[in-house]
């Protein structure tokens, strides 16, 4: 991929009749494809966070019809069969509700063939991307005003850029629009344990697109905000509800107390088919509870002591009263000062 | 090292005339010692963490002047040349009060001679476990009498045992305390990156004294709090400035605000050593800056692309306005309610 423009980078792309994944397990050391040929493959990728990120997800979803579709004709699936695969790629993370609005989007359509469900399922990627390149605009416009500098000192937390979504990014596309702008000072970024995504993903987008940054603990992100270093904290959302309740990778609820305390803004920014009107608030957005050795083992050298239990939360909710702006492509929604996010879907 | 009762482990032991260092970097898959025979030995190696912990350096730096004493008997230094050795045994960890006030509790006695240094830094020993116990018994009480609970639920963020001190701990002695009294639900030990200094040595600690307990990433920490699964959080301190500000390992101020919004008391533990009056709040503590590869690499496995820069504070600050109590030796100091530390040092 070396010498390829970072906005050609695409973490889910469908070839022929097979779905090919970025491995992002493996990034930044190495970088190779997960060829799923089969739903059992799918399924087991995206447990595995070979591709994660809720926009990417979406994709994911979408294709992983088209792709049960295929199977099912291969091997003489029932209607039924084939229902029951697209559901097992529809519950495959809880949290995240893009992958089962993927599906959702085209399972109506199988009755139509597979040409017409890939066709949705391409235009949901293309869709994708131009929702992320016009939420960073309305994002970059909406902190350049807020904050009236001219060069800005951001924090994020996990990874929301091309490798997250279909391609360009949700917080992390904020951060590339204020940099074509020249409004870049620096990025710090939270490396997100347990599966350092921000280390290992965001380092590796800022680091070809030519970013400034600095990778840090995820502990040191109430101090880096506290000591006056960050103008400005943006973060991804995996599910937010009316409310603005954000359900977010686990970290990003630390982030918003401390931007609160030291009174600088915290965006969530998302495409709008993140946004769950049908939660009013973040009360019972399921928490996927993840395997506890990702939290006592590490690139597979055990950390903690034998039989130590990990407690493994992947995700948080920050409640939309801490939150400065919520971002999707519609628009701005204030929550912090009371508006609802109901304007940012349409 | 098996087999013994864990009120004996002792990660700073005088063995005739050499610094016997439990290797802290090797734990918990390793039990293995450090002999330090000289100066140079014992810099890298309280530089490297191999021992680590405040009140463990205070010994570690009274101890090293009897060290530097010996070394310059053996290689024929001036008065001044082992000064200067005994300086830098003092300045090799800069945010740590203990390490300069071990040294300095010993090195007016170099004149009196080598056995007059050593009986003295073997009392700093002693008096640090007396006041590990003392201090763990008023924090129990105080915490006991606050909550009115009989079983708590407890988060702590880095190691603070018996191997950050001479040995039993600050607030894990606190914890030790009310466990012994059948008072503890569950410990929720935050892993603390970069270093892991939970997931590995408060889980080891914990695990040998059968305390139940899981180990999460720093992250998760404001989401554990804010779900209600904790009681109170109690930390250590490296430095307590006299409005209660403390300085304690990266992450510990992220604890801090998380309480505060959660409205659960948030402790502080330690020696008086720890306390400084000459800082009249926290603005001026130096903090120190360690290598980015300790980010940027974990157990030597890179997890940042090439060329990634690391920031690294080892500490961060946490206002006293938001330490519920301070505890010392001395008793329980309520900074958040207005109270100065001073009662805590007499």
């Amino acid at each position: 991929m070396a010498g390829v423009k970072l906005s050609d980078i695409r973490p889910v792309v469908w070839d022929q009749e097979v779905i090919v994944l970025l491995d992002q397990t493996a990034l930044p050391l190495l970088e190779s494809e997960i060829r799923c040929t089969d739903i059992e493959v799918l399924v087991d990728a995206i447990e595995r966070l070979v591709v994660r990120g809720a926009p990417a997800l979406g994709v994911v979803g979408a294709y992983g019809v088209a792709l049960a579709m295929i199977e099912g004709k291969r091997k003489g699936w029932t209607a039924g069969q084939t229902h029951e695969q697209i559901l097992r790629v529809r519950n495959a993370r809880p949290t995240a509700v893009n992958l089962a609005w993927g599906v959702d989007q085209v399972v109506d359509h199988v009755s139509e063939g597979i040409e017409v469900v890939l066709e949705r399922a391409h235009q949901i990627a293309v869709d994708d991307e131009q929702a992320n390149r016009t939420l960073s605009q309305h994002g970059a416009d909406w902190i350049l005003k807020k904050t009236g500098k001219a060069k800005l000192r951001v924090l994020t937390h996990c990874n929301t850029g091309s490798l997250a979504t279909s391609t360009w990014g949700t917080a992390l596309g904020i951060i590339r629009e204020l940099h074509s702008r020249g409004a870049i000072e620096i990025v710090y970024a939270d490396e997100t344990r347990p599966l350092l995504q921000g280390a290992r993903l965001t380092a590796w987008e800022l680091h070809h697109d030519g970013i400034n940054y600095l990778v840090q603990a995820d502990g040191a992100a109430a101090s880096t905000i506290m000591r006056g270093l960050v103008d400005f904290a943006v973060i991804g959302a995996d599910r937010i509800a009316m409310n603005g309740d954000t359900a977010n990778k686990i970290g990003s609820l630390g982030v918003a107390l401390a931007c609160r305390e030291a009174g600088i803004p915290f965006m969530v920014a998302a495409p709008s088919s993140t946004v769950d009107l049908s939660y009013a608030n973040g009360d019972s957005i399921e928490i996927e509870l993840r395997s506890p050795e990702e939290v006592t083992n590490l690139h597979g050298v055990q950390i903690a002591p034998d039989l130590s239990k990990g407690f493994n939360p992947a995700f948080d909710v920050t409640p939309g009263k801490y939150i400065s702006a919520v971002v999707t492509e519609h628009g701005v929604a204030e929550t912090s000062a009371g508006e609802t996010v109901e304007k940012l879907v349409r």
